[in-house]
């Protein structure tokens, strides 16, 4: 990348003000738009702990269900998570879990929308993260080397910078 | 797995009772000890996104400083975030960054600490993470498709369940 | 109820999907209006409790007006608080005690305003029920056994769902 | 009551100074002991809102799971929304369910437990207080006249005000 | 002041009602405009503390970096820490610092906007004061005597009462 | 200030690690001890705001309790809001508010109090400037340009670094 290309994409750096100091930038000029945004996390486990959620050694069990409500109620905390993000009107957050029995993963996804001058990126990938975090707690006495991967934004929509949907790999 | 065997793990699913239930674990009568836990989280982002986060293109920025305190504080809202998580005495929140430009990867390590009767790794992995997501709030508007992975733990000390540490890879 | 009545008004029970999974409901198509809900909640306590928090035996004191505060701040943290529930900006939050000396009770009255798409209920009456969990704490050193009862809407307006006025009792 | 009893009793309002100003009374020098409380919330509603939240018309839902979850993780937020509250290290919530056909009713019961100076009332009366409001916000769109009523201690022990367990009504 | 002037101010003192009550006022009938305001803190410290923030002593540290994040971050806690302020949509905060060798003191300055029916001035204010308080913490291991002084607003625009600027003093 | 000296005292900078990186400090080694801490915020505003506060054109108002409830709210969020603050068990809180008409000033004194290995400056300090911030948001309809000043430690005792007491101004 040449220098000048850089500091051209540099000032898309929008969180950095021109000296490279963090800020929250600027919103107050945007239009509210109807946006939503769709991402991701999985967590790899052991197959024997993927049965334990999947209810095979107990009665089906909560920790899905757990999972799920803590990824809604994280989202709504995104803006005092994340400390350039703002503060936003959520208008919709849902939950859904894809089990990989091959793979030994679960994946959470989840689908945050807004009407509102920013957003909602942060708020679908904090939903899944958390999600993902709390499977992790909920299993971690049995499995403590559970991994999280693929923490990613699948699609996205409305706002300035239009739509984005991620290649299928 | 038999299901004798599944059901002997299932009773160790510490955060549901017997019928599956969600419930915050009773650790009364564990003794407080002194815990410590490291996890990390990796960002795979564009080789020019990483140039910029590292200041090729401005001013050496703050968006490392910046997920480092975000991550901290991150670790003091882990029992907010995680429903059936003890909020705990956190004595101490570190945040390492390490950049591997091969892999165009820049990887958030965070070490805490307590002395208490429960701990204290949700607290690492939740700093690693949201330390993660920051570095992509910071970024994503030059770079909407980076991925988070590798969010596990690496090694954890002290309480019943001793020491904990991951294999190489 | 018939089967099919039932399932009628199943899918009524918005904050499920029609697997019966929790979500946050969509209400980004939902029209902003002004909105208004009225919820009370009512501490029984003690004849001699009341005395005092009446001021009786000691200066007139802080209880009432520490539980006033203590209902409107509750307000804003009701999306929090109840998973399901958006966060709304709230344009108004008032808090009204009525005693009764007769029943020996004090009664909290929440009347909370916004203007947004979805709303208030929820948020007049978690301020009603923080002001009379507040009393309690405030009294409990000398009444434990004082009962929180009849925690209800009072009225609503705003909304499509029209408006509700609670029939006299 | 006679005015020299009231001021007695007055002085025992620990949250209000000697002239009736609230504060954070000081534990400081109170030892630290096993705490344990429990308390209950009733929800009244319709027959068949009663039938919806145990499935009659649709699967088997997430109400009481979802209820069951705002109520721990509500525990955890006392120290935030009653204002002279002490923070403390709550050790362990379990939330259990009963329902009463005939009476139709859900009754949610919380079972707080510490390891510290005071506590662990308004934690356990919290708890079921907002799992109460999560099932009203649950159902709120098909039966708004729901009532919450009888939320009271139902026992406690440990702390030098010693044993308390309600008589049987 | 006359009883009559102070009545007809007192009527203005907005978050009371007519009997001295506190409230949140009812802002749902004002009009949605753009607002800016700007807030100062100041912290005087001994001239060797400055330094050390500085960097005099060690690598260019953290101190003024960690305290700007800080007092972004408060900005949108204000309204869980102001018990009457309403809940609003920050659409930017940015936080400068000024440093006055001669007078040994560093200058927090918020500007904060928004798009609502009422605001910025105490998320101004808000920030600028944790951010001063953060300073404070980053340094009282070896200055325990810096005061924090001069809290005040700069200049305010936007909403019915118009555009407030401070004489220079 | 030599440079030696300055090194040893940068060394003191305990949120900052050798690298001048922010950290929260690792106090897991640190005695429980109690310790208390008072600090006081004034607030300097027009004759005639002074008179309303005081309840010369209205009933006495709230302003002052509701100060004082947000003071101690604040103190519970102190480890939210500055991002180096460990979590504390903090054990009381007390407001006192001392009027100087000469000076036209409030002044909120705050003391804390904890039995913790380390605290509690900054939960007293918090407390005064929130106190301070909330009587500037009851006035601010009838004058905008009140200025906080005077936000300092009193005095501190407790912990490994010993008494601090303010010299007398």
């Amino acid at each position: 990348m040449t220098a000048e290309k850089s500091k051209k994409r540099g000032a898309e750096l929008t969180h950095l003000d021109e000296k490279g100091r963090a800020r929250m930038v600027d919103i107050s000029s945007k239009r509210v738009t109807a946006r939503a945004a769709t991402a991701r996390a999985s967590v790899m486990m052991q197959e024997a702990t993927l049965d334990l959620v999947l209810g095979a050694g107990i009665e089906k069990g909560d920790v899905l269900g757990t999972a799920r409500i803590a990824g809604i109620m994280a989202a709504k905390k995104t803006s005092e998570l994340i400390p350039m993000c703002h503060p936003i009107a959520i208008t919709s957050v849902e939950m859904e879990f894809e089990v990989d029995r091959k793979a030994s993963t679960i994946t959470a996804v989840a689908t945050a929308r807004t009407r509102d001058r920013t957003g909602i990126e942060m708020e679908a990938l904090t939903a899944a993260a958390v999600a993902a975090l709390t499977i992790y707690d909920m299993c971690k006495a049995v499995d403590r080397a559970m991994t999280i991967s693929s923490v990613q934004l699948l699609k996205k929509s409305g706002g300035r910078s239009g739509t984005f949907a991620r290649d299928k790999e």
